[in-house]
């Protein structure tokens, strides 16, 4: 069944990680002459994790520690579009690309898996709205400025409860991401901290929640009890043994019902496969894609799955039972060349070879010029450790540019002050769900409601004190569909009462403008609207909050 | 009237441009001992202006291109916060700080108005939906992230008039930030057109639409012109005497009704007073605020505007009728150092001074290592007046670090390659209108809807062809108040119709997970959109384009 001679065939790569990357570079050294390669990835760059908590810490700027897919890859046709479906069957992937989202088909010979994992955090309620994410630079762009936010803000409060939790820093999952991020953060902040003349460096919490009894359970035990030592004489707090239950708006709950105030709280577990991939029907397990010896997904001769996304297995160092591949970027890159080979190996109906490699070793940056490092079963930790971690991390980029510009960002972060510099606001989405415990205050009086807020599930109290001291409070319940704030877009009127979750509630909320150009464009809510600041509500409670109950024609269906 | 010899007085300053930040530090200089001085400012840092268009262009990454304010002013006390009000009868400056927008009140003894200006584009119809400004250094930020979108689109994209109009950048107004900000563009387009094969160099189109009939009408004519050419020279199209009419999604109209088929529209030009400024009731002129010779705000002694917020003039040189400084950055730092000085006069109650101030002289850089400049009388072009132009320009630099990283990021730009790398993708605001042109194609078959779309004001048609060869098109007009595109939230049904627009339209446009979140959480929406589709309009048409005429319950009021 081998292709005609002068036919090239079409290998397209999605995803623009390290397997993807790598794969399109090994598929131009071993078959050339043979495909056209043509990689497709949401973003157009290409982002080593390991440098995120870097970029999050300001240590480097953003676009200089990615790398430009066109860059890395001269003579691969890279496309920035999102994969919306596979057609297996077609041999097509059908994407959508640029901001009008057209459709398009992309047909292949073979396929090459290499999309990653996602972050699902539907186990968590709350995790979802109220958690950031390091997956890719966007992100670590986005956790910096909103650091940034918090200290400002810290600095001008003068509410003590607020300011508290605004420099409090959590941070769930105790493997490399988490503690490199938090060791990271934590510097940042301590460096940083001289320009906030009113921050005191005890106010300043960093906690790090791990569900195992050790962080960094990919290195050996001591390396592990070494980095927890150095971080908790860095003042960081290290919850052991502790398991997420969920987050609000301004907290987060631990499964022993602890509750830890915070503005700030970054998940770094919950991996799962992305929707696409679960929908394609092929042979999963454990959340990743199934794969042989050879790296073709099983019961597929022309689609190939590597890195994150596929589980791999080989056979132990014994050569007995087969042992899984680990998610790194070590086993990426090798899992890439086998794949490459591979699939010129098919081209040219030769047999294939199967997926061999074993790890040199690990390593993590502890931040504050520390680190821990495992390499070829030599355990090393400190300062040493860390210089290992930089010097082998920058031969890892995959560009000489990068790398220059990485090895200068460190150079000036050493002798120039850290930037606080807030490269965009953080703007709210325009519509977002909060979420709110029981005993926790939505908002009280003398606040700016700053949108159009509606519960969507839960309970909440609303209570105007009576300016009379012998009077008596008015109290009313607001439930599911019950909303408040529309009649404040008007003008700039701040809220008279007191506004308390009775249970564990949702509230979505819309943007002030966002919903007065929504009343102005649909007749049937602008419609609803006049006629619910017609009736004939108690005036004061109306006053008070804003807050209404149900319209009489909102009866349920 | 002189103050208590121990009461420290309050001087508030509002603005963190030139103006705000030159006056605290010569507040710092002139009267540290009797001030306490506090700077209020939407961002934390201080933009150079004339630096965005090398930000916008990849040049100087964004960070390193601003300046903390908290390292700038070590010994002022430096709020982020949004001024909503000022009570200059109490003397209080009222505003909100934080996501949750807290309220404050900040009293002041003497008070520093250093806004600058805001675009006003109210006087071209799409304007503000539809066009870019360059203001700060989000601006810069988010033109470069899409204009490299632009790129990735254009080089992959099948459709020849959408290429077309990606590769099209319209810059209205020929002053300084007009023009270095089109040079600057253009240079970077042409550098990293390498990385994108599928893209001509003669795809490529610049256009710079001035109302004058010279650009750069800061500089002597004859340096105007040699810019003119320059850019001419480049393959820069320059409209003279060119007017703005309107724009729409997807294209600019010029007063003799030259339609521009383009996605990127930069305006430089209708600046106006904040609307902040305009509710205070102050003395204006021309949208600024009249200031005396001591800059004073007309009727108010403890009131002091500097900057683009002010209106301020001195003799001429011949001493005779007053000119009125212009703004730049060179007046707004004498400015500055004016007020300062004379609010340290004013507290020992001593006589004013008039401000009185000779410009050096003007500098523009054209991007591709060409400059224009005027020093004390003195005419220069090409590359030495381009070196004079990073000579001085980092000299105004008011920070030893960000000199350093300016200069090093020019340094690294000679030899390096300009980076490509699209930091975080454009998203769409979540509720934003969109402006058609009669005649112009809104949706058309196999696209997929990624939002809930509703006619503001306008007219539009929808239009199914029949499979039928000899069958009738279905038809339909579609106006205010009518909608599309709830029904394809559920699953990603594509177009089967065309949607063309018969007049000038307007369109509010609800991103699809915000839709589907407030029907879900907003009984009164939920149920209208299930009504309607139990309603029994022709199938076909809601296949078509899921556009659904007025409700039967939607008559008007």
């Amino acid at each position: 069944m081998q292709p005609e001679a002068n036919a090239r065939q079409r290998v397209v790569i999605l995803g623009g990680g390290f397997g993807g990357v790598y794969c399109a570079r090994y598929l131009r050294r071993y078959a050339a002459d043979k495909v056209d390669v043509e990689l497709i990835s949401q973003n157009n760059y290409f982002v080593f994790q390991p440098l995120l908590p870097e970029v999050a810490s300001g240590i480097i700027s953003a676009p200089d520690a990615v790398t430009s897919l066109r860059l890395l890859l001269p003579r691969v046709k890279v496309r920035m579009a999102e994969v919306r479906d596979i057609d297996l069957q077609q041999k097509i992937v059908h994407i959508v690309q640029g901001s009008k989202r057209n459709p398009l088909r992309v047909s292949y010979d073979h396929l090459v898996i290499a999309f990653g994992q996602k972050t699902d955090l539907s186990r968590y309620p709350g995790f979802e709205d109220h958690s950031r994410t390091m997956r890719d630079l966007a992100d670590a762009h986005s956790l910096r400025n909103h650091i940034i936010e918090c200290l400002e803000h810290a600095d001008i409060t003068e509410d003590k409860a607020l300011k508290r939790r605004l420099l409090t820093f959590v941070v769930a999952g105790g493997g490399f991401s988490g503690v490199e991020t938090l060791g990271e953060l934590m510097d940042m902040v301590r460096r940083t901290r001289r320009h906030y003349p009113n921050i005191d460096e005890k106010e300043i919490r960093g906690i790090l929640v791990q569900r195992g009894q050790r962080i960094l359970p990919e290195l050996p035990p001591k390396l592990g009890e070494f980095a927890r030592r150095n971080l908790e004489r860095r003042g960081l707090e290290i919850r052991l043994g502790a398991s997420l239950r969920s987050a609000t708006a301004t907290a987060v709950f631990l499964g022993d019902g602890e509750r830890i105030e915070t503005s700030t709280l970054l998940t770094t577990v919950g991996n799962g496969p992305s929707p696409l991939v679960q929908k394609l029907g092929l042979p999963m397990q454990r959340g990743k894609i199934e794969t042989d010896a050879m790296l073709r997904v099983k019961g597929h001769d022309t689609v190939w799955a590597v890195g994150d996304a596929a589980l791999i297995t080989q056979p132990d160092r014994e050569g007995k039972s087969p042992e899984v591949a680990p998610p790194t970027a070590q086993f990426a890159v090798r899992e890439a060349r086998c794949a490459a080979r591979n699939i010129a190996l098919a081209l040219d109906d030769k047999p294939l070879a199967a997926f061999r490699y074993r790890p040199l070793g690990a390593l993590a940056s502890l931040g504050n010029y520390n680190g821990v490092a495992e390499i070829a079963g030599v355990r090393l930790s400190g300062l040493f450790a860390w210089l290992l971690w930089r010097g082998i991390y920058i031969g890892m980029l995959p560009s000489f540019s990068t790398r220059l510009r990485v090895a200068l960002n460190w150079l000036f972060d050493y002798f120039l002050p850290r930037s606080i510099v807030q490269i965009a606001n953080s703007e709210p989405a325009a519509a977002r769900y909060m979420c709110f415990a029981r005993g926790d205050i939505v908002c009280k009086p003398g606040q700016i409601l700053d949108g159009f807020y509606t519960v969507v599930d839960g309970q909440l109290e609303s209570r105007i004190t009576s300016d009379d001291p012998d009077g008596e409070d008015v109290v009313q319940l607001i439930g599911p569909g019950d909303h408040w704030g529309e009649r404040s877009l008007a003008g700039n009127a701040t809220v008279q009462g007191t506004l308390v979750s009775r249970e564990d509630t949702r509230v979505l909320v819309l943007r002030r403008q966002d919903f007065s150009n929504l009343c102005a464009a649909l007749p049937v809510v602008d419609r609803y609207f006049k006629t619910i600041s017609r009736d004939s509500y108690p005036r004061s409670l109306r006053t008070a909050l804003d807050a209404i109950p149900p319209a009489p024609h909102a009866a349920p269906e």
